[in-house]
């Protein structure tokens, strides 16, 4: 087990800037984003990382399959053109032979992340739940024909009208028992999970489920744009170590991944934030 | 049943104005607020309250019992302030007849609602709802022997931090399980429990311990304030109707309170609020 990078916590770096300061300070894992592999060019970023001889901790991101509820054809299109996207973020983990597939799984029907609610989007999130139900089934086998695991990753319930209708571990959980682990596992993200009175419980009970671990921290207050709310290790309200503790005693061998999205960090110079990071690690996190 | 004004809703109003204004809007029941009752005085309130034919369908409220687990001597203190304010609470309730005393029962110890974390605040959620548990148990008898019901409020989780530890219905559930149903029960307030998975399946476990069902739409996006992302029903992204008829179906026969914050809604004119929360009420709750 290793810290990795998550290098939207560095957002202003490419693939090839990323794999660099990974290598520089001595990180042994990255986790992508498909915008940024697709900026590099998806050949290139492979040849990057395996010169560098980095892991691939994650690729972020597929999912947003719930837009399938919208009624007649556009709910039909809607849906082929997710699972058209996430095949192709599959076939993009198994190039970059990630550990796994990081799904965040679409909110409410036509409501887009961050906008004003729409006409016509819909309220029903337990229809929207049974959309990413219907749109794993066919996934889960396309993945687990080409290696790739997926990671569905419950947001915290304040994203769940816009970004993920899976707000609880346990019930990402509950979904991913209908597949074989190595085809559908879970994320732990620490500011998603961390208010959670089922969590522990939840931790053990996933056992070698747990695809991927993230952390960072939950600020409060929160910035107006709750999305930026995430924060380095320690600047928030988390306590980490008990997190860390049932994490590694249900069994997770993998890397330990940085995800901050926050306005200060982005600002801020990478090799400063991979430094600060890197403290952080040791002392607040394990 | 019957629809209840929750006074914040119409914030600038006085207990004599909101009594007023249920009575000339045909409402049969309010929901108080303690600064409210305070400021026109409790024996006036009451006598305002019962010259109006009105019930009390909740005091508003009571809780913050957490400071208790800062260390040493401070903690024993904020306990025990505490304690005597939660039992200065529940005196009023008795006297006002209110159906039950809402508990919003405190977040980390030393984080105030909504200001910046403090040197010294504790980040041990656990603990924190240990502490919640530790008060229950001295005011839920005291509570009994004054015929009054404390109603534990779940409060969605992006207020863990600052406001309550308790963040789903199943928890408050199982918490208020110790005692009689009369002594404890819980909170239903669609704002804050929407997106939970196990929201049918707790409304359902939950049965004759729904002490309060509160309604208020939760916008999107929220707010820069997330207090104020309370929204009149219809303008956000809750799907009523299904609660309703959950809440129904679960055996309460209390009556359904308005409880909105929202600077749009607390700068309208109180009586057009009304006129919209009556016509609201029948076309999206019911």
């Amino acid at each position: 087990m290793s810290l990795s990078l998550n290098q939207w916590t560095t957002r202003r770096w490419s693939v090839a800037e990323a794999v660099d300061g990974c290598v520089r300070h001595g990180l042994e894992a990255v986790g992508l984003w498909r915008e940024k592999v697709a900026e590099q060019g998806l050949a290139e970023s492979v040849k990057l990382v395996r010169a560098a001889g980095l892991r691939v901790s994650s690729l972020c991101r597929g999912g947003f399959l719930t837009a399938g509820g919208l009624p007649g054809e556009e709910g039909r299109q809607a849906f082929a053109a997710a699972l058209d996207d996430n095949r192709r973020a599959i076939d993009e983990a198994a190039e970059l032979d990630a550990a796994c597939l990081v799904l965040v799984v679409g909110g409410l029907p036509g409501v887009k992340p961050g906008e004003p609610l729409p006409a016509g989007f819909t309220r029903d999130v337990g229809a929207a739940r049974e959309r990413v139900a219907e749109a794993l089934s066919v996934l889960a086998p396309y993945a687990g024909e080409r290696g790739v695991r997926l990671a569905l990753e419950p947001l915290h319930p304040i994203y769940c009208p816009d970004r993920a209708v899976l707000s609880t571990l346990g019930q990402a959980l509950d979904l991913s028992l209908a597949y074989p682990g190595e085809q559908v596992g879970v994320v732990v993200d620490t500011f998603h999970v961390w208010w959670d009175p089922r969590l522990f419980d939840d931790i053990a009970r996933a056992g070698d489920r747990i695809a991927s671990y993230q952390v960072c921290d939950y600020l409060h207050p929160l910035p107006a744009d709750v999305l930026l709310g995430r924060g380095m290790m320690g600047d928030g309200v988390i306590d980490f170590a008990p997190i860390t503790r049932a994490v590694l005693a249900a069994g997770y061998t993998g890397d330990i991944e940085v995800e901050i999205f926050n306005a200060d960090v982005w600002a801020a110079d990478p090799d400063d934030v991979l430094a600060t990071m890197k403290t952080r690690y040791a002392e607040v996190v394990l």
